[in-house]
């Protein structure tokens, strides 16, 4: 029985998966990536990641049809180059060409928030719709748009990259791609932990004043849970950003008219505290028809979504 | 040689044109619509103008491959269906039934931003360009969002409504969608005109004092004019929408990643009084690569992008 490679390289970690052809998960590993150490020591812990988890899974090179794999990047899709890897500092590396001189079977690679669609596509949420919009709530926001089945790049692969629409023309914070007030600067976990940073000041007691006294800071994570057990401050932090989100996707949505929306990333396991306020944002932002059959789900696939997609890369070329 | 009809059905009037198969307009002609005299008197029109049109052409019936109709509609392409045509007050109706019915050939519909964005595509601005976006700036704002060559229809045929995307979330003005705020009501034709009639009462004198005194109320078509002479508060007026459309067109080409963005329609005859604030604000909300390489251009076919669009419908068909 064949199998596929499917990794997602991030700037935290590297997530190693070896896939089946119904897109299960029947080995996976992960390590931190050596950021630090350069392209070529990442290059060869992926090479390594993959010989250890044949070497446990018992498959053999031969039973491995291709690898797919999921990066934070822009790409070139026809010269097939990473162009920009902002949270690795690399730039123009030829990631696919290096793996299949190295492994000698087909490479597909594919921007980190397009394979989590494809993922949640294949086995997750979306499992059998066809045009689907996927945004990841992570430290920035990333979108995949899908279209017939396929993911879309626009002319230089930048399509989808829902984390920088412009939300707050004036007085937005300061973005990673240089300019302001981006959906990713108003609604990602870094935006919620800058919210809960700028209202732990104005509080002078309670589980979250408790909390950044404790540990000296505060992370979504945090937030989400105080949030989840009731907590009014990060309950309305959280709400902020799914009014924010809810009124995004309404563009969004007047543009691509997708059959679904699945919300996937740490920031979805808020649940209902930012479902509810997302979802009403929406509902009343939105033209009724272009939103009139569209679903808002939670992504289903958790951290995996990226491993599965990027394996569906290399399963739909052998089809 | 083979020819198609091209019809763009409008609220104000029906165009419909003979076109070859190189999309050029061999013959066509013009009538208002009868929209109170209902359904049955418009289909009666189109065929008469059709006979007509054929006779002055000296085309046989058997020389038509088919025809195109561009109309102002949500349509459900899965079974054919206008389902709501605002400006002529139908719901429901099955037009490409009904004139295939009547003419024994293949006939298509589309909506009417969309078959302007095709004919854009065969032989305008757009030539030779496959992710293309176009808006039309008329009374309301249409958008026609072409990918890979083909319009993007979405999940119930409602992709590219760019005109209804909210672009002024609190105190924006009243739509015909029933929201309010949406790009229409701030950056079309009617926008235009309300701020003019808004403006017009805080100055005393000069043109367009004279023209507001002298015929009681203002066009579009007058500010666009008075602002081409240099009249100052019609320049502002038309580079207010500039800038709402630049802000907006920068929002869609993160989510959509164009090759080339065309606009057409009454309005983009204002020139550079409208494109260079557009343009400015487009280049400082983008998110920088997804702008690249995007060209933004004028519309060239003016009132016959539909007519050619409409018939690019049939001429696919035949290939």
């Amino acid at each position: 029985m064949k199998a596929y490679l499917g990794i997602d390289l991030g700037g935290t970690s590297i997530k190693m998966g070896l896939v089946d052809q119904q897109g299960n998960i029947l080995h996976n590993m992960e390590n931190p990536t050596p950021v630090k150490e350069g392209y070529h020591a990442v290059l060869k812990l992926i090479d390594q990641m993959a010989q250890s988890l044949l070497r446990q899974s018992g498959y053999a090179w031969r039973n491995i049809s291709g690898a797919g794999i999921g990066v934070p990047a822009f790409i070139d899709f026809q010269k097939g180059i990473l162009v920009e890897v902002v949270n690795l500092g690399w730039h123009n590396v030829s990631l696919q060409a290096d793996l299949e001189r190295l492994w000698h079977m087909p490479v597909m690679v594919e921007n980190d928030a397009n394979a989590a669609a494809l993922g949640e596509m294949w086995t997750g949420a979306g499992k059998g719709v066809s045009q689907l919009l996927c945004l990841t709530l992570g430290t920035g926001i990333g979108g995949g748009v899908i279209i017939n089945g396929e993911i879309y790049h626009g002319a230089n692969g930048t399509a989808g990259e829902a984390g920088h629409i412009t939300v707050k023309p004036q007085g937005g914070r300061v973005c990673n791609c240089g300019r302001t007030g981006c959906l990713e600067t108003e609604a990602s976990a870094t935006a919620i932990v800058v919210d809960a940073l700028e209202r732990v000041r104005e509080i002078s007691a309670g589980p979250l004043q408790e909390e950044f006294q404790r540990t000296g800071t505060l992370t979504a994570r945090t937030v989400i849970q105080l949030a989840r057990q009731g907590e009014p401050v990060c309950r309305e932090i959280i709400a902020k950003a799914g009014t924010i989100l809810g009124n995004s996707l309404a563009v969004m949505c007047c543009l691509l008219n997708p059959e679904m929306i699945v919300i996937g990333g740490g920031v979805s396991q808020a649940g209902t505290i930012l479902f509810d306020p997302l979802i009403k944002a929406f509902n009343s932002a939105v033209l009724p028809r272009a939103a009139e059959n569209v679903s808002i789900v939670p992504a289903k696939l958790g951290n995996q979504a990226g491993m599965i997609g990027a394996a569906w890369l290399v399963h739909r070329q052998a089809q």
